[in-house]
This record gives C-alpha cells, structure tokens and sequence, in this order.
C-alpha cells in the first residue's frame, strides 16, 4: 500500500497525541448527520458529531422538508391511499433511474414504513391531509403531497399512483422544524456535538479510518474513533471548481440548493482515502413552476417551440430535463383560462393573440409554435395527448389570446444539487476503489450516491440521508473497534 | 499522509526488489503510450513500455486512425483551405465544451502544426486531397476529411471553416498504419516494449511515483521508474461496472469503441494515489449514418417526430445528442431522391406515400412526423432551416413517398467510448484531489480527460493522445530523480 494525498489524510503515524476519543465520530451535524448520530448511540456507542457552521441542520434546515415515504404509511392511508413496498419498489425503479442502485431501493422501499414510526418516535408529527395544489410544502400544514409525478406517465403505468412526500406538522418550509427536532432528539440521547468544528483530515491506520483530524477556531485537533468516522458533511453545489469538473451542466443553475459547507470536502476526503465515487455529473435541478396547478393546463416548449415532457409531472423532472436535454431553453405557453401568475409571481412575459404572433415575440422560428399548438389542440380536442400523455384531466384545447412564461435561467430559478457522491453500501459502509469496504469508514446523505442515479423525486435527498444515515450509524456503532 | 486502497498501489518499503530500473516507465503502447515514450526517448530518457497485450498499438491501431490538426497544416494549404491557431482556438472552445479545458484547447491549436511536423518527422504520410464524402476513413488514399462540423451550424458561425480530420496516406481505416509507424519509430529509438504486462500497482514513496509492480505470465515484477510513471492505458468502455457508475448513459451503446484494455485501470491506479477525475459521465458516440452526405437532405427525428439537430453537423454530434438527451430514440426520414441504403448497408425499414403514413407505421403519434415534415417544407421551399440551421446547400422540400431509417440503437449502431478520465495539466501531470500535481506520475490519451468536456470531432482522442503523450514524456524525461 502507498499513497500520496496527504492534505485530505494523514497516517496515524504522524499524530503525536489525540485530543479525545470517541466510538462513533459524525463529520456533519444535518439530516445524515443526526440520523446516524441517533442510531449509532442507540446502539450504546458514544457519538461525538463534527459541525462547521454554529448549529445543527445543514441543508436540510433550509429545505422544504419533505420525506419521501410509503408502502402505506398511517398518513397515506388516512389519506385514503393504498401502497405497498412492491408498489413504491416499481415506482422507483423507473423514476430514480437510468441503473438506480438496486439495493439501496429495494431497501429504501422496505425500510420506509420503519422510517415513518422512526421519525415519529424521534417527536415528528404529522396533520394527515393532502395538498393536491403543490409538489413542495404546502402553505398549509398538510403533511402529503404528491412530490415526484406518481399520478403522471409514465410512472402511473407501472405502479399504482400514491402520494409519498411527507411533510412534518407546521406551515410552508418544514426542514427546519424536522432537523431541529433530530438534532434536540440526538443531543437528549446523549450525542455529543462540537461546532465551529471543521474535518479537514481522515486518519488512517494499518488499511483502516480511525479518526479525522480537525480545525476549531485555529487550533488543530485529532479525534480518535474506536469503532468508525461517518461522513455526512453534504454535496458539492457550492464548489464551483468541482462542479465544472463533474457536473458542468449545473453550472447554468441559478440557485444553489445548499449551504456552504457543501464544497465536496467530505468526498474528497473518502477519496483520498481510496473511496470510489458513482454518478458525479447528477443533479437534481428544481424549477418550481407550480402551484397553481392550472398552468399545467398549458404546455411547456423548448426553443425551438417543441413540447419535451409531459407537463403534469413533477417539475423537477421538468428542471432536469430542461437544463440536462434542452440547454436551458424552457417556455410555459397558456391560455386565458389557465392563466395567472405563479406563487413566485412569475407571470407571461409575452401575451399574443395568435401563436404566430406569440412566436415572433419569443423569437422563435417562424411557425415552430404555431404547429406544436395546432398538433396540441387536435389531439386535446378528443382529450388525448398521445404524444407526451400527460393525464386527460389537464387536457383541453388551448384558446388564443396565448401567453408565454420565460423559464429560461436568466428568468426562472432552476436551484441544482448534486447527487454524486462517495459509493456506499445499503449499511452505509464506504466501498474503495477496488469494490470492498473501507474499515472504519462510513457516509450517508449528499456525501454519497444515494438512491438516485439521474432522477429524483422530492423528499428522496432527506429520506435517504436519514434512513442510510440511520443504517450508517447502526453499522458503525456494531462495527468492530480497530483504533 | 495515510491511505487505504492496496490492491492498486504500494509502498515502496513493502518492495523487497526492483526487477529492473529505468528513466520512465509507460503503462500501455498505444497512441499515448507511443508518443510519450518516443518524446521522453528524445529527451535521453531510458524508456520502458509495460503493455498487457502481445502488440503495440492499443485502441487506436483499431480505430479510423483521424488526428485532428489544423492552424493550417500543408495539406490543408494545398487543399484551399485556409486555418490559423486562432480560428482553430475559437471552433475547439465552441465545440468541445460545455466548460472545455481552455489551457489544454490553447495548447492544443498552439501545438497543432509542430505535431503535424512531429508525425511526418516519425514517418507518417499524407496524401493531400479532401475527400468531402465523409466523416470517416476515406475509400481512397485521401488525407483530409470535414470530421467535425466545422462547415455546419453553430461553428459556421464562430470560426471559418476549415476541415481538420488527418489521415495517413493508405486506404480506409489508417490507425493501423499510424500506430505501426509511432511503435516503429519508438523501437528504433531504443524504447524497450514489455509485452503481454499487466500494470497493477503504482508504487509509492514519500508522496511520490517510483514505479509500478506489474504481472508476466503470472509473475510479479517491481520496476522502478527514476523520474516517473506515464498512465497511458486507456478509457474505460469496456469495463461494465465502471459504465454503469460513471456514464450509465453509453451502457446503451451497442459497440464498444476500444479494446479489452480499456477497462479504467490506469485511471483507477490514479486515483489509488490520490488523483483527482473530471467528466467521468462523457463519452463519444460514433453513429455512422453517412456516406453517402446525400442522406443529409433528409430530416432526423426523435421517438415525438421533432428534429432535434441540424442533419449536417458530424455524425458524433448526432449520436451524443440521440443517447444523451433524446433517449436513444432517432429516425431519419428522406425522399425518393436522397434515398439510398449507406456505407452500412442500412436502409429504409419504412416507406410509406405518405407522412402521415409513415408516422403510423414508425409508431410515432398522428401528426407528429406529419407537422415536422409540413414545418421543414414550409421553410425548405425557401431554402431555409430557421429551426437548425441546416446549411441551404442540404435544404429543399420533402416529397413524398417518404421513407425512415431506423436509427435506434437496437437497429443502428452506436459506437461509444469515455472521455472523462484523471485531471492533467497541459504537460501531463496528474493533478491530486487538491490540485496540485502528483510528484512522479504523469498521464495522457484516454487514461485523461482531454481537452473535451463533452463536446467531440474525429481526431480529437488520437489526437490529444498523441500530443500530450509527448508532453508528458517530455516531462516525465525532464522531472527531477525521485526513485
């Protein structure tokens, strides 16, 4: 064995003395974070959690909030839907893909009614009404919504539709009630949290991690962990220079959806430590159209005035596809009776009488409008849209006056994060380059590949970072003592 | 300094004895691998050359064997043509992006007329005439080809066109020739070749490369390398698993463009000691529809019926644009008088009297082929493609009977191989995860990413293999004695 990077890792050779000792150590005190924190010291270990910024929560306390759960969850069938692991297993199958890891959906889909009754026994609660309106936190304190095209094609083809993003009890954004109640349910149990306190190096022994060494207000310090060092320090959104390397399309984003502590640091880490990283180009690209759930009466056109995907589902596939396949170029063209501005305010930039004229306004090619809606309407007239199926119930012909929303991302927020990160086993164990688990090392949350290879639905970044952080830090705290 | 990924590097203090020493060791005699070890030769460097199988030559003696060069090479000039570093500059940074290498762009059009020279200086021929016909190796002798849309739409806008596709003087493919003429070459210098070696560990002392622990018909052997280690061995197409976490979109190719070396281990030994990748998830994708270019009067469309292309740019850029972001779904549709079976012998699988015919034949929806072929007449009567800017020499109305190719990747082949790879600088050193290059290790061809993003032209592999394979023997010949 040799190696090289030494500014991310450092031999155990070379610490001269350790500032404390810990069984489990978190890098990153967020939704992975606390979750493994929690699990880990309901294991009996002690936990020691890294924190750079001055709190608890990281991405998530900034989030929407939502968790994607089902298989017939007590708010789901309350809310009068039926699920089932199979039924959420196919659904992911198909919308986390291409080549979604099989093994953490299986599990993901399995563990999810456990993940309910967990998150509730940790103190969330939950008001069991649905939001039809939106994909994202309701204004209300309705704890369901449908986050991620269930009820459109081509997911309502392969599995039976059910809504599963769930939402804790409070109104608008949620992720701030949910981590602060997994960050006081962590510290209750005991878990210890030091702020201000940034891992800047992991310590490596004989083949295995055995603790991280770093910075608190200037001073270096080096933590030994008995049993194992979690990462769950986040994604890379707010390293541009990563981003361009792995992800340049994200670059043509607008909001970053993150915080700064997501620079990569913990996956560079793991990498110079012979960790394997899986699909670093992925992001998922919200672009929050709706509510009101009545523009996706209209269509959504790219530049060159053709429809792209079916506009009932959900908008972050919308985004993806937008920036990913589109270069950016994304119109929503509605009619009177679908028309008002959306809950950000946006409204038509341009407002024509015909679609020729509306056209000509967007600088569109002369006719590339006009036909996509005259195909549009012939085929909405019998309620059909064969060509994109979007679902019959938005389906009707558009009727000139015409408007044209610009959302492009000059004009509309297109907010990416990425989805790239270390491999990790279902158990939350970090997987080297050659394919077998590093010893002592172990991620959860943006830090990893999750569930998702490409696609996404909202509530999966939370819902894996808790439920893998939770595996993470039941397996580290049962993982033999090496340091 | 600490580390963990044994099984693709070691220490040098576990080395019990060096088999052999040398200047600078190469790891794969292909085009980067024959370039390096000729350029460090030249700078008076011992030079060995590990390769896994019985041959020089690797993926490129398989291949077209196109170089991409211009500034205005002699056989541009004595073609017409007229090219600068400039211009040449101005087309790479358009068509090799999103966000290219711009120091390596530079450095390559800089370059591009001293490597013209380097490889008649190693004995290379060219035969001075265009063949306009293709993209590809010509039939005849011919040394020059369009190879990367750089007389189409959007390039014809950034840059005067000038073709730039090199091909040595012998009949269809040429990389055969080229790479017996460099190996050739690179042997008569007093290159020493290892043949049917394996390269499986980097060998590491003290934050730096000093060698690599290879595999002789079962045999282990320490070579040690005074100034450095070139990665020359190739991308990774042909390993499944590295595809499926890096670029799960090629999985859908259906040739592999390269050969079984081309399974990621000099990029996994890499990253083994600490090296950083960038664009993991790109790769080219060959979809040879043309000859003959007479095909190009035709209008290629996706699974909808819409174009999403002008038909005349390079035939890479269509199938990237296919696999990427149309799903694999592409069908070209032409008349009675562009119709013809092409160089594959691929042909109409439909051919109807009708576009509305045809559409429901293809199984596309009623209307969608129809509206695109009634949009593109309405404009092509004009001689004008204001949707994708197909140049007028290619634009004249469709008129029926119609007939489509089936050009999904089940009918028509898709030819991809990986672009992305570890990070370099223009002189071939291998960046760490920092960013700083690794002391001793050096990297070229597509062990590296190149100077594309995404973005390709023919030529561009072989063509940055070779040139900064040369700089990086230079280098590596002109580093300090680290072993």
């Amino acid at each position: 064995m040799g190696e090289i990077s030494g500014q991310l890792s450092v031999d155990r050779s070379e610490i001269d003395h350790f500032d404390s000792t810990i069984d489990v150590l978190v890098v990153g005190f967020g939704a992975a974070g606390t979750a493994a924190a929690i699990a880990a010291r309901e294991q009996g270990a002690s936990v020691l959690a890294l924190e750079r910024t001055g709190g608890a929560g990281g991405a998530a306390a900034l989030a929407e909030g939502i968790i994607y759960l089902g298989g017939g969850t007590p708010v789901q069938r309350a809310c009068g839907f039926e699920d089932s692991v199979e039924n959420m297993t196919a659904y992911l199958m198909a919308a986390c893909g291409p080549e979604p890891d099989e093994a953490k959906v299986v599990a993901y889909a399995e563990g999810s009614l456990g993940h309910f009754d967990w998150l509730v026994g940790r103190g969330i609660e939950y008001d069991a009404r649905l939001d039809e309106e939106t994909q994202m936190a309701p204004r209300g304190t309705h704890g369901l919504v449908w986050s991620g095209g269930e009820n459109a094609w081509p997911f309502n083809q392969v599995a039976t539709p059910a809504p599963r993003g769930h939402l804790a009890k409070t109104k608008n954004a949620t992720g701030w009630l949910l981590m602060q109640t997994l960050a006081e349910a962590a510290l209750a149990m005991g878990v210890e949290a030091a702020y201000d306190t940034r891992a800047e190096q992991l310590i490596v022994d004989d083949g295995s991690v055995v603790g991280v060494v770093a910075q608190r207000y200037g001073e270096r310090t080096a933590i030994l962990a008995r049993q194992g060092v979690i990462l769950t320090s986040g994604g890379f959104i707010w390293n541009d220079e990563m981003v361009r390397r792995h992800a340049p399309t994200l670059l043509k984003g607008t909001w970053k959806v993150g915080t700064e502590g997501d620079d990569g640091i913990g996956i560079e880490m793991g990498q110079a430590v012979g960790a394997r990283v899986k699909n670093m180009h992925v992001g998922e690209v919200s672009l929050p159209i709706i509510p009101p759930r009545n523009l996706i009466q209209g269509i959504i056109v790219n530049g060159h005035g053709q429809r792209f995907i079916n506009e009932d589902t959900y908008m972050g596939r919308v985004g993806q596809a937008a920036l990913y396949d589109q270069e950016g170029s994304c119109f929503l063209v509605v009619d009177e009776a679908a028309y008002e501005p959306n809950w950000m305010g946006i409204g038509a930039t341009w407002v024509c009488e015909t679609a020729a004229e509306l056209e000509a306004e967007m600088g569109l090619a002369p006719g590339a409008l006009e036909m996509t809606v005259e195909l549009y309407n012939r085929h909405a007239a019998n309620g059909q849209d064969p060509l994109f199926h979007k679902d019959q119930a938005w389906v009707r012909p558009l009727v000139p006056p015409l408007g044209a929303f610009d959302l492009r991302p000059g004009s509309a927020p297109y907010a990416p994060f990425t989805l790239g990160g270390l491999e990790t086993t279902v158990e939350g164990k970090v997987r080297s380059l050659t394919g077998e688990p590093i010893p002592g090392l172990f991620a959860a949350g943006r830090t990893t590949s999750g569930i998702c290879s490409f696609g996404y639905a909202s509530g999966l970044s939370i819902g894996d970072s808790t439920m893998f952080g939770r595996f993470a830090g039941a397996a580290a705290a049962n993982a033999q003592v090496n340091a």
